[in-house]
This record gives C-alpha cells, sequence and structure tokens, in this order.
C-alpha cells in the first residue's frame, strides 16, 4: 500500500520509534530490583530472572502476569498499589540512572538528517519523567507514554500512535527496542523490529523475536544506521 | 580412564558441584549493579548488560578485562580499590537477597541420596559469608571459594578442587552454574555443565556454552534430577 498519496510509487522514508527505559536510558537492572521488592512486599516471591524477562511490559501486565504465574490472583487495587510502590522504589535508584552510549549521538543526528523520529515508552508520564529530563527530549519530538494507549507493549498502540503521531505509516518504521515485547509489538503494528542488547536480552533471543537486526546499544546502531536504510543525505 | 581403581569397569557415581551467587542465591543482579557503581567511582562507565555478562568470572578477572574494554589501564592497587567497593556497595544490598526457589531442598536432596556435592564459587570467602549464612551450608560440604585456588572461573580450578575434596573425577561430576563462565570452567575441568536461567541469560547462550541441560532455577533442576543420572535409589 502507497504510504504517500502524492507519490504513490513511493513509500515513506524510514521513521525511527525508539523505546525508552532500556533502549536510550540505562535503567532496565534497577527497574527489576524495584520490581522485585514490590511483588515480594505485596505478598509475591519472584526470582530477579522472572522479572526481567517481563521489563518492558506494560507494568499492570507485568504485575498481573507474574501474579498469575505464581498462583496469585491480583484485584485491581492490589496492582495499582503494587506500580505505586514500584515507581516509588525506582525513583530511589534513578541517581544510579545513566544514559546509555551514543543515546544523545544518535538523537541528535537523527534531528539532523532530518528522520522523523519518536518516543514511546510503556511507562506512565509521571514515572517516565525524570528518564525524560536525562535524556532531554527536544519539544518538537513527539513523546508516547501508556497514558496516551489503552494497551502497553507487547500490543501494538504505542508503536501504532507513534507512527501516527509522525504521520507516516507504521510499515515504514523502524521500531527500536532492548526487550522482546517491544519486538512483538513492532510485528503486531507492521513495523520493522530492531533489537539492542542494552537490556540484558542474548541477541538470539531478539532475533527470535523477530529482530531485523540486534546492535549492541544506540551507539552501535548509530555506526550501523545505513543498515536500516537511512542515508546520510 | 577409570576413575576408582577397585572397580575399574565402572566410574564414580555422579557427584553435583554447585556455583552459589546466581545458582543457590538470587544475587546477580545486585552484583551487577554494585559492580556498576564500583566501576564508576573508579572512572570506569559502563553499561549494566555488559557488566552482566561477566558476573560469575572472579572480581579481578571482571574489573580488568572490563577496564581493558574501556581503553583503560587498572593497576593491581586500583583493581583491589574496585573489588573493596564493590563489596561494600553488593553488602549494602544482602538484605534483599533471597534463596533461590528449590536451592534448599536441592541441597537436603542430595545429601538424603548420599550424592557427593559441593558448592564452588569464584568469590572470596569474606564476600560469600553472607550467602553461606543465607543457604545454611552444612559443615560437613566441602566448599571451595576463590582463596582456594590460584584463578577463578572461567579457568576449571574451582571445580577441579570441588572434585578433589570429595575424591571424585572431575569427568564424573556435573557442574551446576547460571553463567557461560561456569560453564566453559567445567568444559575445561572436563566435567559435564548445566546451566541455569537464574542468572539472567538465555537458554540458547547457556547451550551454547556446553551446557549439557539448561534448568530454570534449583527446583526445575531437583524435579529432572533423573536425567543427571542420579537416582532416588
Amino acid at each position: 500500500m502507497p504510504d504517500r498519496p502524492d507519490r504513490p510509487d513511493r513509500p515513506d522514508r524510514p521513521a525511527i520509534l525508539l523505546d525508552l527505559d532500556g533502549t536510550l536510558t540505562d535503567s532496565v537492572y534497577q527497574h527489576a530490583l524495584a520490581w522485585r521488592k514490590a511483588l515480594e512486599l505485596g505478598g509475591i516471591q519472584l526470582s530477579v530472572w522472572r522479572i526481567h524477562r517481563r521489563i518492558g511490559m506494560s507494568g499492570g501486565l507485568l504485575a498481573e502476569s507474574l501474579a498469575r504465574e505464581t498462583g496469585h490472583e491480583l484485584t485491581d487495587k492490589e496492582a495499582a498499589k503494587m506500580k505505586q510502590v514500584h515507581a516509588r522504589l525506582f525513583a530511589a535508584q534513578m541517581g544510579d540512572v545513566r544514559l546509555l552510549p551514543g543515546a544523545k549521538e544518535l538523537m541528535r543526528h537523527l534531528t539532523k538528517l532530518k528522520v522523523p523520529w519518536a518516543v514511546a515508552t510503556s511507562g506512565a508520564l509521571a514515572s517516565a519523567r525524570p528518564l525524560l529530563e536525562l535524556i532531554a527530549l527536544p519539544p518538537s519530538i513527539p513523546l508516547i507514554t501508556r497514558d496516551d494507549v489503552q494497551h502497553a507493549k507487547p500490543d501494538p498502540d504505542l508503536w501504532l500512535a507513534a507512527a501516527a503521531r509522525l504521520g507516516v505509516a507504521p510499515e515504514s518504521a523502524v521500531a527500536v527496542g532492548d526487550s522482546v515485547w517491544d519486538l512483538l509489538a513492532a510485528r503486531r503494528a507492521r513495523a520493522l523490529g530492531v533489537g539492542l542488547l542494552t537490556g540484558g536480552y542474548g541477541q538470539e533471543e531478539l532475533e527470535r523475536a523477530g529482530a531485523y537486526r540486534v546492535y549492541e546499544d544506540p551507539a552501535d546502531l548509530l555506526l550501523h544506521i545505513d543498515e536500516l536504510g537511512i542515508r546520510a543525505s
């Protein structure tokens, strides 16, 4: 399907949709430990690796799916409480969260090349705010958060909303994330999924989840950006 | 080569050699974050995922190899200082470290079946002590630490020393760990390597590193212990 009615023979130039947590900021491990404690305080004992592998999902879905795995049924009130406790525990660790290598340079480069780009996160705006300060997102760049959509990743809504805000077809967009949930959501949005190792998944896991390419981090992606069909002209 | 000169037709019954951090205790993520900060305080900025993938190595090797990756050459004094800072930061998080599911039951079961078993850790005795209290290691069970060998994992020394203390040939032993370094050390010791997902590696990574089997955690291993040639009789 042509994306540009004015030039039906040529689809949109690629747009880049970026996940935030674990893709631009080095915050996945702090999230995992904050969730472990929040779940335990809510009566759910889980190993950190199991939680780690759910990071990137919406918080509500994460808490509910992990609770279900342990045979615990969460009420809405319990789930909301856990999300609150997690947000508080994560905020207490924000002082140790850093930008990932190349994150700033990648964002600057996309802007310089006039590549349409946006940020889409499974987090709510309130909890994402400290991370947004860290990445210093330019006000002109669309930001889609949990609050803007009905379902977070692995549903496709966040990527779809980001593409819509840029006015591009999702099929022309490259969705970049560090978790299998980003990639599953990318498949469902029919965007091209690209994985980063920064979330702590192995390359094989990201490839199996549908990553077209896997890079180490934003710096490595920037170094190979021509592989995504983005020309420096 | 026969392992028992008295019965040259029959090798030893399998012995089980267990890693500690990430295999019996859920402590890998706390280690990764403690190392991130210790490295940063020493002037080395690294993403957590890169550190995560080195956990299980000896601390000195980890600090040196990560420093080298960033083009930084560590003096012995700097490396020792970093190890100290890491130990202090990790100790501050011990209150959040839990036993892994099935760890106690696995240890009890091995003792009950009179399977020879031992614990071998890349950590020094001083830093492993709180974890040893957590697992309540029976005094009759051999414990090999960093202090007992010249080189920690991925060198084979720890597994070899553990087998020697049990009086079994390493070729008859099953070495269980959560990291690729445990498995590389197992190969070099000619023991059968078994992986656990508790360290946050994906199954494919552990298999590629030589794991004969990969289980989720000690509870899952215990459920399938017959697959390791250990009979309940």
